[in-house]
This record gives C-alpha cells, structure tokens and sequence, in this order.
C-alpha cells in the first residue's frame, strides 16, 4: 500500500515536487507558510493543513523543503512541529538543503519519539524539480533509504545514498564547494582574458575543448558570454550554502582557503543587487574589481 | 617545398615534439643548453647545433621550447641569439608557456629585424606530446598562422588562432587559472566530506555525476582518492604559471582573488617537497591544515 505523504514547503521546489507525487497516485497532505503557495498544491489534488504538526499526524512520511537550517529546525522541532505528532513508525525525510550538523540534530531528537529520518538534499534546481530529474544526496540508515526509494525516483533521477544521517548534506555541501569555484575559475579567466583583449568566445571554445573543462562551463559559458544572467540557481542560495558550508568547516576545524573567499564574493554579488541572478553571474563581481567587462571584445 | 625546422629545447616535452617533425620528413636543426638532451634528438636523426644563433641561421622556422620567460628572452634575444642570425623570412614560434608581455614583447623586438613571430602554448602534458595531442594555443597574424599550421598539426590536435601576439600566452593563462581552481574547489570538497566521515569515492560519484563535474575531476578523482600522484603535470610548473598569471593580472591590473589564493597553496607545495607531485596533489595541502588524509574513510 502506498505511503500517505505529507509535504511541507510547496514553494518553486516543493510544488514540482509534491505534484509529481500527486501525479504518481500518492495522496499528499501539504503545508506551507504562505497561503498562496498552499492554494496553488490543493488546486492540483493535495489536502490542505494548517500546521506541520497536522501534516505528520494524516501521514505515513512527511517530506520538506524549506529554505535553510532554522526553518527545518521548526519544521521538526517547533511549536506546531512534526515532533508534536511523533510516534514510532511516522517516517521524516528532509530535502532542503541545511546544515549538516542540523540535520543530525534533527535525527536524534525525533529519534527519541521513534521517528525515523533522512537528509535528501538534492540538486537540479527549478528544471530538475520541473522534470524529476533531480539528483538526491541521502544520509541515513540504509533500510529506511531503501523503504523510502520509491518515492524518491518519483522526483529524481539519480538517489545516492551517502551514508549516515547528515552525510546527504556533507555530500551537497562538497558539490556547493566545487561547483562555485569552478564559476570562479571562470570568472577569473575570462575576466583577465578581456583585460588582455581575447574574444571570450575563443576562451571559451579553449577551455572547454579541453583539461579545463566543466560542466557549468558547458552549461552557462554561452550564456555568460552574452551577458545572460536569468537563473538557474540564484546566487543568494549560493551565498547561503557557501554560509553553511563555513559554519560546518568552522565545527569540524577544516579550513578552506578558496571557498572562505568564494563566500565573499557571492556576499558581494548580495552587497550590489545580484542575489537574485544566476550563480554564474559572479563574474560581474570580478568585472567591478577591474572595471571592465568580460564581454566587451565579443562581437 | 618544407621548410627547414631549427628546434631549442628538447627535453621532455621539446623531444617528442621535435621528433615528430623528424617522423614527418621535416629537416630538424636542434639546440639545448643541456648536452645529453641534445644527443638523444641527434640520435634520432637531427642535426645538432652549438647555439640559438646556429639554429637560427641554417633554418627558415625556429620553434623553441624551454621552460620560462627569461630563457626565451634569452633565445630570442640574447647573446648568441635567433636575434644575431635575424633576417626578412625567417619566423620564429614560441611554444613554452611564458607570460603574455614577454611574448609580445620578443615579437616587436625580432619584427624590426623581419622576423615574424608566433606564440604557441600548448596544453596537454607529456602525454598529449609524445600522442601528438597537444591542445595548441596561438596568438599572432593569421597569414603567418595559416602557413605554419602544417606544422602544428603534426605536433598537436586541437589548434586554435586566439588573437594577436600575445593572446595564445593569455588563453593558456585563463585555462590555467580554470585548471588550477577545478583542482582546489576538489581538495577542498574531498578534505570537507573526509572530515565528516563520509566515504571519498561516494562524492566523487555524486559530484562527477552533476553539475559539479569537471574533466581534471574525470582524469585524477579515481587516482586522488587511492593517493596517486604521480604527474600528469607537475606542481612546481603549475605553480611557475600561476606567477605568470598573477604578474600579468598585476600590470594589468586584474584583481583575481581565488587565483592569488591558489598560487599561495601552490608555494606551499613547494615549500613541503612536493613539487614534482602532480598538481592534482594540491589536496596534500588542505590536508596538512586540517591534519586529515581525505583518503582515510574510504576501503
């Protein structure tokens, strides 16, 4: 029989998301904190709650995806929270993407109530959320990640589990890490390249031809070059990761030279205005600091 | 009719490369300050001379590869120098990765004498030139670079016209600056995860897998995560290109914040025996400042 599901956060992420579930012939009872977004989920088929502790009390397994660290710490631990409906079999899988240290937190303290958890923090995005083809991180006991895998493939395309709870968050926050320094590299490169007055599209057809190479090359280096800067990914949930991901290297004693500056220059694009531009648009950050425009010797 | 090709510096990147020339039906005119380098050319069938000057004057193209700016400056234009034999008709193509100005610089120098220049840089290792698989960067006329193009193809496979003098110098710059940080946002990711226990080999899944992925990440993960770092392209030239970089953004004046960060833990591969590592290697470093092996978890 399939599992009654509750979803709470039905925002840009969470609508796709919960709809898909709808659309797999799941009933889903949802909640969010904005009304509207909540209207927009029971149009397509879900039940309306008014509270996260509703949602957990209607369902066998409640899902959320919800902004950052603080807001899943009400969601589960809150007045009106999951907890206050705990009890032994109710499942909790979280898939925003939060603190890894939270995460555990949040394990253990439902765990005390006989509620099982997992991280599943994904990547993808609004298209990735659009189409399932999300990728999913999971952190958590291997056969719950198994009894939870159904649903999971309903939303994405690729589930890994990373191992225990709050591993599906370390493993989002390494891809965080590699995926702003490889816009940085960018954003470096071509900046000095259009200071030496090179066509960026010679830089770019170079580089990704070659050792240089990277998949946000291939997917926003076009884009970049005419100045196209609509997300994709907005560069304040970058900031927000790359906060996260400090505050976790900070408790466990890992410095991290390069990505401790990636975070302020995706602090800077916040300071100009760019937060709510596409990640790949910290090259503009680099353009302030040399007073040039990368794509100024294209034509 | 072929041209008759002087080569300077045949050591381990100049040797195959000249010897494809030679495998080519090329007449090759070789010179290097080191005798034993110069004999192992001679014996595959170069005739040997005792200087730049001598190379310079018994051939129509002098390509040169040699490891730094001051070495070509001292090729080109030094005592005993391709300046000395200059003359209308000789072209003289620079192929070492030295920095922009330089290149620019040796070509206004040797064009008052008629001599028209090229640079070359080329990215792909001792592999790419013993395969005849060099990336080939070029910057000057695009007269000169059609009537040397020939050549180039023997030596490499990709080859691209990037701008004027100067301008494949800068291209390798900016590919090096990507190459460099692909490798540091991995370190840093790989040390994070490690210290958080998860296991190396499921984030090199997930991150190959997703828009975190990069070609160095495809070529040197597996082997970085069983701590092999045999070069591929060792530390200390990355680090000597990386000096380049940062010399070049300074005259003109680039601010380029990661790529400084990232030549500080170049030096200290350097300063800790490691810089005939391959550069992938870098990870040592960011395990060193966290005292971690970012190999251990994994079995």
């Amino acid at each position: 029989m399939k599992p009654k599901i509750g979803f709470v956060g039905v925002g840009i992420m969470g609508y796709h998301m919960a709809s898909h579930l709808l659309d797999a012939g799941y009933e889903v009872v949802a909640y969010d904190v904005f009304e509207e977004m909540l209207k927009k989920i029971v149009a397509k088929g879900a039940e309306g709650a008014s509270s996260c502790k509703e949602v957990a009390a209607k369902t066998d397994l409640v899902i959320s995806m919800v902004p950052d660290s603080p807001d899943v710490e009400k969601v589960a631990l809150g007045a009106e929270g999951i907890i206050e409906a705990a009890r032994e079999g109710l499942i909790y899988v979280d898939m925003s993407t939060i603190a890894p240290g939270v995460a555990v937190k949040v394990a253990e303290e439902l765990g005390k109530k006989g509620v099982r958890c997992l991280d599943a923090p994904v990547s993808g995005g609004e298209s990735g959320a659009m189409n399932a083809a999300l990728s999913i991180m999971v952190g958590g006991p291997e056969d719950l990640f198994n009894e939870v895998l159904p649903v999971f493939e309903i939303m994405g395309k690729t589930v890994t589990l990373c191992g225990d709870n709050g591993a599906g968050q370390t493993v989002k926050a390494c891809n965080q890490i590699q995926v702003a320094l490889n816009f940085i590299g960018m954003a470096e490169a071509f900046v000095l390249g259009a200071k030496a007055n090179v066509d960026p599209a010679i830089i770019l057809k170079v580089l990704s031809g070659g050792y240089a190479q990277t998949r946000v090359m291939d997917a926003r280096g076009p884009k970049l070059i005419r100045g196209e800067f609509e997300p994709g990914f907005k560069s304040k949930f970058h900031l927000k990761d790359l906060n996260i991901i400090m505050e976790t290297a900070k408790e466990l004693n890992v410095p991290l030279p390069c990505t401790a500056v990636a975070r302020q220059l995706f602090n800077a694009m916040i300071a100009s205005g760019r937060g709510d531009l596409d990640h790949s648009a910290v090259i503009n950050i680099i353009e302030d600091l040399a007073k040039i425009e990368a794509r100024t010797s294209l034509e």
